[in-house]
């Protein structure tokens, strides 16, 4: 089978490196287009790119030539992750133009039209997509993945969501530093250090959530009836944001329940065998002490969220741990099982 | 005025080490007697302790002998950093045995007739005290600190129970790992990771978060009327518990409310110019992402609690960050403190 | 082929993890039998090891005894990672009852029948282990791995000796903490701080490359005609020794010859296919700021050296960095590729 | 005594603030004029800064402007820490206008008439700076301290070149971020690793080195008559830099007498009572394995240097551990203590 071509927007940042090193085997697709910011369209991107993805740069990513982020050249499939400075008008005039945007970035994930899909919880959201065809006149479209720590937050409350019902959700994050892009977070801000903020984060959370769980209903989508509250620290860890949960559900459950619901997930993407789909998309573990960082955060390369120390709350119901791969799930693996999704859903044709 | 003699059970230990850093220039104690495991006992100070405090070792102490732990030979009063595997006896021996034992030790913070006290939070709770006297016979009387996670919470939840009335608190927090002791963590544990696990210390602050918030009744304490649930979590930072907190108050109040009831906090240890007492035992930092441990553990000498980021919480009513030093303010400070608020009250004469 | 049984002295300990790691799918040998100290014998190796590696324990080697460190019922082939305390006696128990006890201890390593081998390097050496039949009339033998340091030193020092001869060696490393094995460094000990002191290293650094890089003669080594000075630092990494090298040689050479030297070394293990063998033992990485632990560590599945930024050295001729993953290819991945090389050449038979 | 006024140039940077930082409480200096990038002037500083100086920003300095950086309004005494991409032409300007600019910056240090000057080590080449306005027509002068790196180096170089002479000197160092700036090293870049590479950082402390150990000759350094190598390396450390010495001497000399020509060594600052002077310029830590950052790099104030693990070196002649804070002694103290000097020595009158 021919490989679909694909293009990256944001190429030469450290989403656009990951999408690079996740796409250099990738069965469906192959990188053919890469654009970037001014500076470095006209370059190769082995030049243009301070690569700092522990596997090499791929061969063939190194060759290409950067564009300018213009439509016209690019492949019909184009994976942004372009700053939010940009991203918003830039990923429009792609999808005007006709391309399928598949995007990371955080702009138009609230908008009424446009998918905000974890293919895992809501696959169903994709239709959404086609009213933009309808509304907006676009040839192409936008499909967005959630923010880095609202994913591995989702991923563990949808099984709940789907047994139970939902009423409240506490999160407090540690957060890796790879959230913050490269150069990100200077040394000095962080070395012995937490820091109790991250800008607009717990926002994003506490907003993205509800929509990811929420039903669609009359081509819209009716926002997760059950309230979040997020509190976002960054630690000094490299890649993996760590959760603390506590929930309240709506209907009667022990803590065998959950772990039972989170180990009989099994959604879309497993069904339809998509090539970065884990295994298992939710894996819980049993020891006192996990999930850990250090042995967890590459779980089904770093697609699978892990669970553990399920236990009751005294406020809420029931407290427990969950560890995400924050630029794997969270940010280019996100979007590349998006695209997966929709290539064996039949909207890449 | 002459200083009064202290001994240390403990001496050793990285807590026994802060006593005896914390003491070295205190213008009421004198430490005059240590002890320490058998390992340590009949060797020089200077000797048997592998000194990791920053500070160097005061030369007092170096030349003083180390004692087993026996009563006899000590002071009246002594600081106890004992491990918990033999605190609980030898604590009672040395009671029993006459000595004011000033403890950091967890074994007997629950015991219905050992005030747990935080001087500046319910320093009535000393009373309890005298009825060790009473119903155990004992010439001497135990008093303790909580423990290091407990005390940061408590500080900042006090004033809002007194102001406002507490319903429901919500506690995560990241832990330093000087919180473990010494040698304490291996490094090969938390280098570029989080433990989402630590032994004991979720029930220690849920339930020690309600007996000092507690009201004395009939000589017992009434637990506090609120529920508390604690999760804990281990950072790689050296010294410093920063907290994120939601709460849930039984009367009305606004944002400002809650920085006004820190700010106005000034309680018996203040009035009572108690040598250790920070002059402001609440610090309420405005910018965005204050408390960190960076800028904020050192805080009045590591004897304040620093606040920020009070906002509306979705799920409960308030949350905000929350930060204090472990091992001054969540242990050695802590200890000196309940022993200098007795020394002021009559306890030690 | 049937595989090779094996056993593991010291398999509790990070070495020994490592060992059971590397030998999972080993195309030449399975570990059927496994020792460790008194506390842990009698267990199933899952329930006595605290295991410390990123991949999970093999199953089969979770479900094996653990047996006492006495001979008897170990297969012939014997890998050793015992404590120092107590590998010079056992390993000789070993080696007098017929095993062929290859070991990563420190203890044998200088005796002057012993091969201290880097398969690479000396492979000749190997010879040595004939004598300890003749001499001590043992039925089997014992046959070392250098220190971690002293492997990626003398990995790089190699093909210049070979090619130029070697006078002087000055070598400053930066050491991983996984070196000082599990619990090993307390974090409080290392966090924010480099430690300029490891107990015996520098000596066993300074002795070892001169009998690495001897010549077999009449039966002995003949030391390297050359001196070494090391310094020892050890810095807050997991795994890989980063080292400042600066070397004096006994003929003309210019960088280019060097760099030359390095890519061309190719070795017995690489001419005899071993499974462990790295294919290119050494890699000269030419960006100038590298080799990096982040990124070269784990090169050639940590087997391999990778050196860097050669350039005129004003005090001897030459400076450069090289880098070695300090368990891998300095413990467990070394001692490996020992066994490999001995069956390959007919000690195994 | 009126206190002297004092500007500093490039007041936002990391230097810039520690400068702020040790002159809240000069006793002879005081800041009365601030200047920075054209993006910042005009602003407050408290506002223009990113403080990140863990002590509170000092209030006076928070209120005063901050300016463009133009001699006229200046005070005749100006600190300059600004980048070395515009530091050469501003000092230049504001030397030529009159003032004595006392500088961290690199620009200048090697030019033949500017002092590159260590008070301790060679306060003599003060005398330099008077060449300036004859040659240069200058009203006011350029006086410089060396790289961070090259003075822990050369303090304790200086008192074996004076006793023994010196031959040849090999350093390696282990640098801290701080020595980067601030933003300075993206996290990602040093979690876990070491950097092998600092942009002219070797250069520097390899001509520096020869300048502060030369003689005063005919209005002109005679560069020391010795030779340098240095690697340098960068850790994840805070604040200061440790690093690895062997030297050469040119007369017979024991560890025990390198020990005492540290301990003996009382120079000029310490003659003179500067304020910033410490007590001990080389402290002589005997313990196996120190310094450290952790316990040292305080020492005096931070303007000590503290070696230890003197031992023989096989190649050179002795090797040891010497340790320095980068941005005090390495950076403002540096200068601090050069002005200190100049006023001392009549060339602020």
């Amino acid at each position: 089978m021919k490989k679909l071509e694909v293009g990256i927007l944001g190429a030469t940042g450290m989403v656009g490196q990951r999408f690079i090193s996740l796409l250099e085997h990738h069965p469906w697709f192959e990188v053919k287009w890469l654009a970037a910011s001014e500076r470095s369209a006209g370059k190769n991107y082995g030049e243009a790119c301070n690569w700092r993805v522990r596997d090499p740069m791929p061969k063939a990513a190194a060759e290409l030539p950067v564009n300018e982020c213009k439509p016209g050249k690019a492949p019909q499939l184009v994976f942004s992750s372009l700053d939010s400075k940009v991203a918003g008008e830039v990923e429009k005039e792609f999808a005007q133009a006709g391309h399928v945007v598949v995007s990371n970035s955080s702009n138009h994930r609230m908008d009424a039209d446009v998918p905000l899909l974890i293919p895992e919880v809501n696959p169903d959201h994709l239709a959404l997509a086609r009213l933009q065809r309808v509304e907006r006149k676009w040839k192409g479209m936008i499909v967005t993945n959630p923010n880095c720590t609202a994913v591995g937050l989702v991923m563990s409350l949808a099984p709940l969501e789907r047994a139970f019902g939902l009423e409240k959700v506490m999160m407090t994050s540690m957060q890796a530093v790879s959230g913050a892009g490269y150069p990100g977070l200077p040394t000095l801000d962080i070395i012995g250090n937490v820091i109790p903020f991250i800008g607009g984060e717990e926002e994003k959370v506490e907003r993205e959530t509800r929509k990811l769980l929420g039903r669609l209903k009359d081509g819209r989508v009716e926002l997760g009836n059950f309230v979040v509250s997020a509190h976002c620290n960054r630690v000094l860890v490299e890649d993996g944001h760590t959760e603390s949960i506590s929930v309240a559900l709506r209907s009667a459950a022990k803590v065998e329940d959950l772990i039972d619901a989170w180990r009989k997930w099994h959604a879309r993407p497993q069904e339809l065998h998509l090539p970065s789909a884990p295994k298992h998309p939710i894996i819980v573990r049993e020891e006192r002490d996990r999930p850990q960082v250090k042995f967890d955060v590459g779980s089904e390369n770093g697609m699978a969220t892990v669970v553990g120390r399920v236990r009751p709350c005294p406020v809420l119901q029931f407290k427990y741990t969950a560890l995400s791969h924050n630029t794997v799930r969270g940010a280019a693996g996100a979007a590349l099982l998006n695209a997966e999704l929709m290539k064996a859903e039949g909207y890449l044709d």
